[in-house]
């Protein structure tokens, strides 16, 4: 084992106390009007999104043969450093810009909702970071999406649950930029894959997150709900159902391959989540729905083999395909919905569409470039990388008491 | 492995893409005006059923050692076909017949129900499918379904609730027959059997369904909702004491048998369905689920020893004794529970328990009837039948990447 | 085998159907006028609590290598048995004192919170029992509980929802007087062990109860139900994150240790149940949150290596520190809160003073004395106690068909 990390190592729980120090003097100053009045959000509501972040996401996570403890662990920690990050970084904005405030249900739905972003991130390092890395990560994200959503907001008028679902495109591209700094694992890597069973805790994480998504994309939409929910649930299904087909066209003798019904299932969810609340009829979700399942598995097949090797990125969960390319194809649905349904009036139409794109456009190169800048200050050797031999490996940072071996 | 399923296998997903194809234009033409409007159902209420088909019975099925795959992927893939096919058979019901239409969650509420139907008989021929007889199955399953549902609402009255409750029955007779045509295992058979982590698996689906039950029954219940949780719930704790008690009692030296427990705790839920809404106190459903257990533990007793031989039944996972029996004694129950209650007004009595009974031979009849058809049509040589070496078998359906063999 | 057991065990259904009788029999008398009327409670409050303790306490105690199918199963054998009479001790109570009862879902809510102690103390005995001393023990738990609520809420006038809270003291203190009566283990027993497969399913029980706490400690508050939820999320937070702070700086080497995770994210939850709906300010939940964290994980540093070996207790699952202490910590955090917020009215603060700590004291002595008793009584040669080296083995209760032997 690296010394110099074990030293490094020693250092790692004075960091976490630090920070957490410092929000909690920042809560004291921020936060000591309460705030915990009835909210226009209901608790179930928050609690379907809580779950998918740290049970679904956890698990979603966990297909490596060698990194469930990370996973699911390092997960938990990330999201509840960022979380509160995340509430802090609006509680400023909201002081010094005066604004009104949120009730303390809905604060902590948004706030639970922009980690996903970092989970995505994560995603994209899994297995290659150390938690001080992913810490630091998690708090410059955090701070970053929370900008790029206020100046969406504030200067694009791009509305809250909107905004919201950026969160995906912003995470993928905020980690494919930081993993892009990250030195690849060698390419026939024992640790680097899975079992039948983490691939089947894998799936626990996926078909939770399946069945979540219509509360991801409803919670924050205040009319319309139902027909977010609605749209969501037919935008999943055709997504599941192409995830089949691609997977047996694309793979070998026909048979299907995890991986890929893992990602694709998922991505109808994420395209269909700009444009919800605006569809009317389930086929145009469905249409969606079977559009970003196509594009995750031959996205998963032409990335893996032509684009990540000639960029030199190792995207270890496949974040890309998964949710990046989906969210791009999400973006743009939403605007051809809009030139569909606004054809006459073409003044007003000009505008809606370049505030969409402006919105897309600023989201993508503010995470690309903040990402691949985190990624440089990450790999400084003040933060003692993670060596390549100890990539995916959970004996790397947890004791390991357990007689047997057989993960 | 067999070459003549290999190029069928090329097959498959184009004959998904077709079906999927299809069902996008019938959704098209039949659900063009919306329907996303505000609902009975609540949206909490639907996600637990959701979360109980989609999760829940994926992971009930996961008891096989090498079939985890197949259990919780296959499981995904029917039901979101089966959900959209049960949608557009009672769209074109109600276009054809002019009826008023229901709102879209409580459609998708009905539709997720009827999958339950499906799921059982997935079971009954668990690991002996392939991808294009599932697919089929649940297609023909699901219209037969919903004609013998609607024959029962419109020509003998039985209420929605009531007649959604079927659903076990239909479902458990259908998977009987349907498996009664397919060959049967070897009888020791490695593959089929199951390891303690698989099993483990099997109890957290069966966990997760035990706690939903009361919603799964609940659901369509316009009034009394409250009744019908509360019976639910002692008609189930009373099976689970009773499983593990003659668990205890049929097994060998008086220790307990996982496969009992994964089965009788269910029981009760199944039994109390039909009269839920009517019992009113708990000792009846305490006394119901205790009958429903008995009559579980003592069916895998003696089908498994005496009929299924006998009729050449190879029932994978005991479908008949979880869900089949103990939705009979439901039936039964029910007509009983009538009687004493209607015993002064004989008249209407006569009435209401010949409707009763005839709705339960029907859609026992027209299960069976059409189950057996199905089961030959599956067996033509067009389908490429799964040979006997290959039952229960990930291996042969799914890409193993995976280094390790450990499952 | 020892063939002592063996006889024995085949008794063990016939007591567990007696005491069932007994249940329906006591139902029949009790609850013979219905009540499941509107509840104050709603469903999907107590849908929470019920998949908390089924389903995440389940799965919160499977990391022992060889004891899934025992943590999963004997949880839901007891919690059943457990809520009837629990239910059925309430119902004589309001009968023989004639008070107004209260309604049928509320009631199931304040029995399955109960349970909460029976599952503790399961920990505290975990693979030492054997199913006759596991279900003797949740009885009389369950009516001693019942009865130091009682007295709590009749002569201190505690409130209910307080009331409830002593339920974690109450389970961790009955649970170490009853496991100081048990033999030790042998010191590096192979079986007393986790795997990391058995570890990742107990993470999957901790993420589980770490989502759903905020419902634990709101579902019976009457106002400031979100206040609850706030602070409690806060707290648990914080924990989060301290947890992984202390167990870096206490473990070897700065790794991290998994068990002190499982244990140490939940302390925030127990500790902030007493005082959630009274502070005002999210960082002094998460102050008590870190408190409760350090708590746990010095506790576990401290008791394991002095306490425990003087005692000669062996605490299997560490509730000591994981409910106990934090419990602790959270009677004493609200008198502190009380006396600050009532500095000016003497008069009455004494009052409450003494109220508040009265409670507190009753709790504990009751349940170390009857712990104790039980613990004797469990221990007469009459109940066959499990020999040591049957400890933590699922074989010994459960039937393994299994060919292959990698749990």
């Amino acid at each position: 084992m690296s010394s110099s990390y074990r030293n490094f190592r020693n250092n790692v729980p004075w960091l976490i106390l630090f920070l957490e120090a410092v929000f909690l003097g920042l809560f004291y100053f921020l936060f000591s009007d309460g705030g915990a009045s009835r909210s226009s959000i209901s608790y179930a509501a928050f609690q379907d999104v809580n779950h998918m972040v740290i049970f679904g996401f956890g698990f979603f996570l966990t297909f490596l043969r060698r990194y469930g403890f990370s996973s699911t662990g390092f997960n938990l920690l990330i999201i509840v450093l960022g979380v509160q990050c995340s509430l802090l970084t609006e509680g400023l904005l909201v002081f010094l810009l005066q604004r009104a405030r949120e009730d303390g249900l809905k604060r902590l739905t948004k706030a639970t909702l922009s980690m996903t972003a970092v989970v995505i991130s994560t995603g994209a390092v899994l297995g290659k970071t150390n938690p001080v890395q992913l810490i630091l990560m998690t708090v410059v994200e955090t701070l970053v999406f929370q900008m790029s959503r206020f100046v969406n907001s504030t200067f694009l008028q791009v509305p809250d649950n909107i905004g919201m679902m950026h969160v995906h495109l912003f995470g993928a591209y905020f980690g494919l930029a930081v993993s892009s700094r990250f030195s690849e694992p060698p390419p026939r890597s024992e640790k680097n894959a899975s079992t039948p069973k983490s691939d089947l805790f894998s799936m626990l994480g996926t078909l939770f997150l399946w069945v979540f998504w219509p509360s991801f994309n409803s919670v924050l939409a205040e009319d319309n709900k139902s027909k977010v929910i609605y749209n969501t649930y037919f935008a999943l299904a055709a997504s599941a159902v192409t995830a089949f087909v691609l997977s047996a066209l694309t793979a070998k003798d026909g048979k299907f391959r995890m991986s890929h019904i893992h990602s694709a299932v998922l991505a109808g969810g994420v395209a269909v989540g700009y444009a919800a609340h605006r569809i009317e009829y389930p086929w145009i979700a469905m249409i969606l729905g079977l559009l970003a399942s196509v594009i995750t598995v031959l996205g998963s097949y032409c990335l893996q083999r032509c684009l990540n090797p000639a960029l030199k990125i190792h995207d270890a969960s496949g974040v890309h395909f998964t949710f990046g390319l989906p969210g791009v194809l999400g973006a743009l649905a939403q605007v051809v919905l809009l030139v569909i349904k606004n054809w006459a009036d073409l003044s007003s139409l000009d505008y809606l569409v370049l505030v969409h794109i402006g919105a897309f456009c600023l989201t993508i190169s503010v995470a690309l470039i903040t990402g691949f800048i985190t990624g440089l200050i990450l790999n400084l050797r003040l933060f003692k990388t993670t060596p390549v031999s100890k990539y995916f490996d959970d004996q790397f940072y947890w004791e390991f008491p357990h007689l047997a071996v057989g993960f």
